[in-house]
């Protein structure tokens, strides 16, 4: 039995660039007598449609373009992911399934059972859980259709607050028992560089313990904060990987069932670092956003540090040099090497820029606010003032020429709300804003791998915001590599106060971070949404009451 | 039997707050020998708690806080919400439950079958359903203990693509087969002006259903975005209101229970206006959000519209005027009018204010950009730029002097995506962004009742942003009236956009709004949290994928 595994990127509500997409594979498939092609989950309208599920044209639109991808379906058989309606008049309105396709038209369906609700999946919101299992047979074989979590009844977790088995029913065991010759899972599983091994071991685990092959396939692409890294895979009887698509672009691949049986060894995967896959997904995460909504110009603030020129670099990579441009802004209290560092990246990068001193709106401001503020010291006001001419004059070029902002905010600045909101913070899209400032230093020594991309001076210096005279980070900060360590306990694991203290911190140093963290929920309110790279990024994923005491 | 009703406001997270209120009702109530006390739905640390849910120390203090309280519970039974931990080693980690304590300790505790997971709702995030059903049993009654949702089995929709029966199981089905005598329901249901008779009717259909009495306790005041009535209830068994606790302000009422089987009528309960409950609403929020954030004091930005003028009324009646300071901000291109509007305005409501004109500001903009944008003609970029000027100059203030900005943008502008990012959609908090246009209108003349306190003129002069010479929102958008109708229909109703159009619109019209709501998504993810009083605001209870085509 020749399948094919379609690694594609889908655009949500796209209907037209999807099923022709989904069409052309179909057909080519054909050509080479592949028996079966497995498409991921949801891939009709693309993963996650969110609450457009909740509208009745969607979900008919949906069945329509399965009815009409189905026609096409002779002399093969297809799975394809979509929602479906639920029949029965109680419970959620619809299912999340595996349509099989064949003979011209959908012949069977499978709905999935384990709905990931938590972090940022919200899959029990629109669809009822299934509890009957049944093989599909086709061509003299019986498989196990399963979509994604269906296989992670039992997983491993950062916290240890936190479910191993978050349901009491293993969708694999009821389905083994009915003698499957195989497992299909189809999948919309987002990256996060923490869980690359853990989801291979998911697959390699449950091929183990039921001595099964194991054909995953997962979508590929961005869909606004979620990155699917793709990397589908073929999964042999004793958990060994045969075959492993690409990360970050689309792929397909044609196998032999056969193959997933024999007894040789198959070539081991030669996995990427975690530095440069997170790389390779904010390039993917900048390039979905734009490409998916039809824009083609960015426009980066260059600070002079290291923030905004990693933005750059990954901007520029993504869109093409042409495509960036950077904007620098110094004030009064900037220093030299800030506008030469950022020169000489924008040289190496030959992106264009422009200068803009802000001293004279600055004045301006302060004018206009003098009868109001009178002799008061100038302070934090002052400061954000700066940023915000600094966001606005973005804007407005942004406004003028149609460019992108791209917002240049990290994570760890990010979570102690050091930041300027509708100034620094302004921005469609952040790249680095689930990046720690720690990581952000890596992701440029890896830019710097080969060549110096990113000038020397901008890694070494000591990092500032330059919003007054002799400004340091570590004015009002403990070091970096202290504060995002503290923080990847707080946020990632769900450390209380008194163990990450216990690891070593001072713990009132870790009381002040956690503070920081707890009373600038409203500040990420308002932030652009944010890339996501880890496995707890600020945005979706992560619900905190913004009126909260704790 | 003696029960009391505690309808409180909870702080979410702030434990020695709650616990304190909650005692002090405990120990009031045992001084009038009442038998039983009843509190809301997650009382011990508020609702909705979210991912607080997820960290171990909060669990552990909500289980610590129920075994203090238990421990003054000595000749008096108490119901009170809390989480508690799944002893199951599979399922989610919690259960939303009503602790039963009396003689000092946490005697039973009853779990939650129906976990709302839709608009603005997440339970199934955190809880396990539960399956397995008893009764309580104290003082020779039995009652049937429920929490909120659970009597929410069939519930009426507002749009046709949506289930009445969002659930296969009905708790009290299950219940009563057990035989109770009475119906508890412990609540935390929030604001929505359209669905307060339904609310009533849920009760009202399930008492003469079973022919039970029910006893209703939600819990009032604001959380961020959420705003809870109260209007706690005691309802006899032929579905009549016996007693009604307040809206908007925490209440208490002490019934005997024999009182809900009598035969006489029970006087009628006055309820409010539509748009007295809108106006009561949006006041307890804006209060609850200063309250419990540590704010005292309001800055609104008026610009001689309407939108701007409630709110300042609003934040006035809910902070005091003492407490509310507007800035006008005209430009080149304001109106005479816009001026003196506002004065009288602030004159009426006794509020300090000061004006600051941006011409010099926007000067100094125009003249950095000189070298960017050279001879192109004046555009949005133009406009936007003055937005920005004032959010810059309101965001001064607010970090000068601690006033936090109040955002003014209403349902409308919020929709079609008529306003400007880190311009006037700045703020703390958005006032009117779950209000219509033609809504605002309508509570502006409400407001007006008695006295005229916002100026004739605001009310009836035609909406402009005067951001440049004769500008009228009417020039992009069609009359408010029309455009507010076509946007419930499609946000509310969801409805297709041939279905609005068959309703009597032009069609090419209903495809234009549709397409700004659509393609205005990016801005609404960046907005303020916005005061609910809708069934379907912006925010987080409406999760549209920003990157899509639809």
């Amino acid at each position: 039995m020749k399948i094919s595994l379609a690694q594609l990127d889908y655009h949500i509500g796209n209907f037209l660039e999807n099923t022709t997409n989904i069409v052309l594979e179909i057909k080519k498939a054909q050509q080479y007598n592949v028996d079966l092609v497995i498409f991921s989950e949801l891939s009709v309208c693309g993963y996650p449609p969110l609450d457009l599920l909740e509208r009745k044209e969607f979900v008919q639109r949906c069945e329509d373009e399965i009815e009409k991808i189905a026609r096409i379906c002779k002399n093969i058989g297809v799975i394809i992911g979509g929602p479906s309606l639920n029949p029965d008049p109680k419970g959620k309105m619809l299912f999340n399934t595996a349509y099989f396709l064949t003979g011209g038209k959908v012949q069977q369906k499978f709905y999935k059972s384990l709905l990931p609700t938590y972090d940022i999946f919200d899959e029990y919101r629109h669809f009822e859980p299934n509890t009957n299992f049944s093989l599909l047979e086709f061509k003299g074989k019986k498989m196990a259709v399963t979509i994604c979590e269906d296989l992670w009844d039992d997983q491993p977790v950062e916290n240890e607050f936190a479910r191993r088995r978050l349901y009491k029913l293993s969708p694999m065991k009821e389905l083994a028992a009915l003698g499957p010759d195989f497992v299909i899972n189809i999948a919309a599983s987002p990256f996060s560089h923490t869980k690359t091994e853990i989801k291979k071991q998911i697959f390699i685990d449950k091929a183990r313990t039921y001595n099964l092959p194991v054909i995953y396939v997962n979508q590929v692409g961005a869909q606004t904060q979620l990155i699917f890294e793709g990397g589908s895979m073929a999964i042999n009887n004793r958990g060994e990987i045969v075959e492993h698509l690409s990360y970050f672009k689309p792929d397909e691949r044609t196998i032999e069932l056969e193959n997933l049986y024999r007894n040789d060894k198959p070539p081991v995967f030669e996995q990427p670092t975690s530095m440069k896959m997170v790389h390779d997904a904010l390039i993917t995460g900048i390039r979905g956003y734009f490409n998916k909504m039809g824009f083609t110009k960015a426009v980066v603030g260059l600070s002079g540090g290291i923030d905004s020129a990693v933005t750059l670099v990954l901007a520029a990579r993504a869109l093409g040099n042409d495509n960036v441009y950077a904007m620098l802004m110094p004030s009064e209290y900037s220093s030299g090497h800030s506008i030469t560092d950022s020169e000489l990246l924008t040289k190496n990068l030959a992106v264009s820029y422009d200068q803009i001193k802000i001293h004279d709106i600055f004045d301006a401001y302060r004018s206009a606010l003098k009868p109001l503020f009178k002799d008061l010291p100038e302070d934090i006001a002052e400061e954000n003032i700066q940023s915000r001419i600094r966001g606005t004059l973005l804007m407005a070029f942004s406004n003028k020429f149609g460019h992108i902002l791209l917002n240049t905010s990290n994570k760890s600045e990010a979570a102690v709300g050091y930041g300027t909101l509708y100034g620094d913070m302004s921005g469609g899209l952040s790249v680095l804003g689930d990046v720690y400032k720690t990581e952000v230093y890596d992701l440029a020594r890896f830019i710097n791998t080969k060549t110096e991309v990113i000038p020397e001076n901008i890694i070494t210096k000591p990092p500032s915001a330059e919003l007054k005279h002799e400004q340091k980070d570590t004015d009002s900060l403990p070091e970096y590599d202290v504060l995002d360590e503290i923080l990847n306990d707080y946020i990632e694991k769900n450390m209380p106060a008194d163990e990450i203290a216990a690891a070593g911190f001072d713990s009132e140093l870790v009381r002040k971070i956690i503070k920081m963290v707890n009373t600038n929920e409203y500040k990420r309110y308002q932030t652009p949404p944010i890339l996501r790279i880890s496995s707890k990024a600020f945005g979706t994923g992560r619900r905190i009451p913004l009126v909260a005491k704790y």
